[in-house]
């Protein structure tokens, strides 16, 4: 278990003296952080970010850095795609849920195509191209994709597909290079300088410091051994990531993904959760996570997936993240690709990073020995390969309605990749705020002086996800939150 | 959604006089109210106990009744079955998790046979009689039942099985009639009264009352439109219930279980959570619900219970409540079960109160029409149907482990029971404490006079239930947290 440090909030009246002040003081540089940089400088306000590594990054900047957007942005039309802002809240209500917001669904879906504009003016570089092969990330540098099944069963029959993952430009993309994230924090960071932001590195902040009448009014942070206290004349804003890297409150709140973190960045410790909380504030959906599967897009569509009684339970071609969640979630984090030869060379010389490319685990000549070799219940996946191979003779999975272009029957030799344990992810879970970015009480009233965005804030996936949803929902409402702590 | 009432501390300083006082002041009389009324008491503390309906009971009075204990309690060796604190550490480590907590789980297994003594000792009243039918709760006032799947697949594999649903006996049990709980309630309650503790009704809690330093002082509560301050110069203990019935919690921590709350009472709203979290106090498991699905398990053994795509998913024959978690969690609320005429016919003459039997939805005279009839996917369920008559024939059930005794080929005329949208159930999460019943501040040290039992708590379970769990870790955490809040 990690070791809970001190969170209790500091009462004003103890300060001696204030060791920094700015009218809105910023906890973290990540993207949320950023976004709150600049919307808050931008109004006028006096701003400082306190960030705990030496530089501005956070995890937005080793992330693929996709932006979940949409709602006919110009990217998107530049591409020939179609989208509504209804038709991305169709979606996005489906996918983020059981218990996605649909209020906050509608307010992000609304101001979208306004959000893609801001990144571009903030000199954020988006190519137009679309990539349209399976994988978790372009191959190159095209700036659209599909991100979250929107053009697979069952998003497809609720909504007009449309891809929304917007990836801002590599200039010189290499496989295992620097990301794309980087490409999307490094302007950011440019803007919110340029408008007057200030930043403070090696700042581990620690406790909230409260006026008698609850208003927050600065934090104490450790630097260099020492703690210091800064002021916060207008408001501060909370934005230190995730909880996915403190493994007492993923224990406690998500303990599915326990001792499997991924995509994320130890930082992640969830400290400004335990502070906001130390002062009575809501949280909501802490047991939501994002879940990646390691095995690569182009075996899993070539392939069919099977759970540990041998059926199949979700269209090998859907989002990959959305196949991860299912595999830990509903079964059992167990999982195996069935894939026959033909099909496992087609997939390696498929355009891929071929980063997660997996071998199989077991090859046979028949079905029949491979359940046998993997030890199944007899005859289970015989049965779920005839039934697969039958229809997909005819074009057709009428049991999880794979897309045709995938659909063909499994040969031999055939083997299975074991997908048991191979998953990991990040929580998405966290403070409750309005959509303003004010961090909310228990008792439904928000905490003067207190906002919140980015990971360490509950957004719009409640259970699903969708590839962007955090640079996303964290770009978009640090805006709010900057914007709003500057009014003070 | 449930307005949030305002939960915000109030400072000890601002009372002016206080309308109450004792030693220990509890706030609900259900279970762990009432547990931890009878250890404060005799502890030699003077008591008090809020209760915000007119009479004592809580959820527990209406319940089944359940205790979860075993380790070789005394009625479990009267009927005549052997059990260890390791075997039933054991089964709890699996059945309830992922995420439960081996330390809490060791302690309450090493205290069950004790905690049994201390019932009887309270007069609680239990026959030496085993219920073996399959069943939600015994047909008769027998005593003991597997209430957890305890002696079937996987847990049959894991722990030596062993019944552990502890019911106190009715005096004239009569179908529909008052419930087990009560014969649980009335002796706590009279030996709460004779012990000294005092009760006072239609009190509703509304926010903890603290001194400067952080220790909780006392409680505000609302009395026929008055606010009355109650100070507890010991402790307060809070065992106010679940949140089932706060909409906004329930969207917020467990949106799964929105809008179906089941064997649950309309009081409990998560008060006690919020007036803890108002203070800073940590929360565990939020997510995690009990989950009953509306059919008679006498249907269940003699049926095959498939999802939305025809599959098997779960042994027929397990605890019911295991079923409705599966199928709520995992299989989207989507269940089917698979009955033929003579197996239905036979349910409903197995001893059973008949209240969850359900006929057919659909009646045909062949797999194949029902499927259709079904609007499954072409053949899914005749797969399914040939492979379990296939092994059934043989008595054998390779894929689930259904026990022999129920194995019989399905069929016709056959049928299927529709149980789409059939389940309900109540919330497990809620205030982390420590083994004493101390409430934790999310900075990992206890709250100073603040203590927490019953299902306002996280308690055995994090993801899986057994019937008797909630009256088990209610009335064994009230005793401790009583105890140790009288020692001040």
């Amino acid at each position: 278990m990690t070791p809970q440090h001190d969170v209790t909030p500091v009462p004003a009246a103890a300060i001696g003296a204030w060791d920094q002040e700015a009218d809105v003081v910023i906890a973290g540089y990540g993207v949320a952080g950023a976004a709150a940089a600049v919307e808050a400088a931008r109004a006028g306000a006096d701003v400082l970010v306190l960030e705990r590594t030496g530089a501005w990054g956070g995890a937005a900047a080793m992330a693929g850095g996709f932006i979940y957007l949409g709602g006919g942005t110009a990217l998107q039309k530049a591409c020939g795609f179609d989208d509504s802002v209804d038709n991305m809240a169709a979606f996005l209500n489906a996918a983020m849920g059981p218990g996605a917001d649909e209020n906050r669904i509608a307010d992000y879906c609304a101001g979208s195509v306004e959000h893609f504009e801001w990144l571009s003016g903030c000199d954020v570089p988006f190519k137009a191209e679309f990539f349209g092969e399976p994988g978790w990330e372009p191959m190159g540098d095209q700036g659209l994709m599909y991100s979250g099944g929107e053009n697979s069963y069952p998003f497809n029959t609720i909504a007009t597909p449309a891809p929304r993952g917007h990836v801002p430009q590599m200039s010189n993309k290499k496989q295992g290079e620097a990301s794309a994230g980087y490409m999307l924090m490094k302007p950011l960071v440019e803007t919110a300088t340029a408008a007057g932001a200030r930043a403070l590195y090696d700042v581990r902040v620690q406790r909230l410091i409260v006026e008698s009448d609850g208003r927050v009014a600065g934090i104490q942070a450790r630097r260099y051994g020492t703690d210091i206290n800064i002021r916060a004349r207008r408001g501060v804003v909370l934005a230190t990531g995730s909880f996915a890297y403190n493994d007492a409150m993923v224990a406690q709140y998500a303990p599915r993904i326990a001792g499997r973190p991924a995509a994320s960045i130890e930082q992640h410790d969830g400290q400004a959760i335990r502070m906001a909380q130390a002062l009575g504030a809501d949280l909501a959906h802490m047991d939501a996570t994002e879940v990646a599967i390691f095995v690569d897009p182009q075996q899993l569509v070539r392939g069919i997936l099977v759970n540990g009684l041998g059926q199949r339970f979700v269209a090998e071609d859907t989002y990959p993240g959305r196949i991860g969640q299912l595999t830990l979630y509903h079964q059992d984090n167990t999982a195996y690709l069935i894939i026959d030869g033909d099909s496992q060379e087609e997939a390696m010389a498929a355009p891929s990073p071929q980063l997660m490319m997996r071998p199989p685990t077991w090859v046979c000549d028949s079905v029949a020995d491979l359940e046998q070799e993997m030890g199944l219940a007899p005859g289970c996946l015989q049965a779920t390969v005839a039934a697969y191979n039958e229809a997909a003779g005819r074009g057709e999975d009428p049991l999880l309605h794979k897309k045709r272009q995938w659909l063909k029957p499994v040969g031999s030799p055939v083997g299975a990749i074991d997908l048991r344990e191979s998953t990991g992810g990040f929580t998405l879970g966290g403070l409750q705020t309005t959509l303003d970015g004010e961090v909310l009480h228990v008792s439904g009233q928000p905490i003067p002086g207190l906002y919140a965005a980015g990971r360490s804030t509950a957004g719009l996936a409640a259970w699903g996800y969708a590839s962007g949803v955090s640079l996303g929902d964290g770009s978009f409402y640090g805006r709010r939150a900057g914007g709003r702590a500057a009014k003070g």
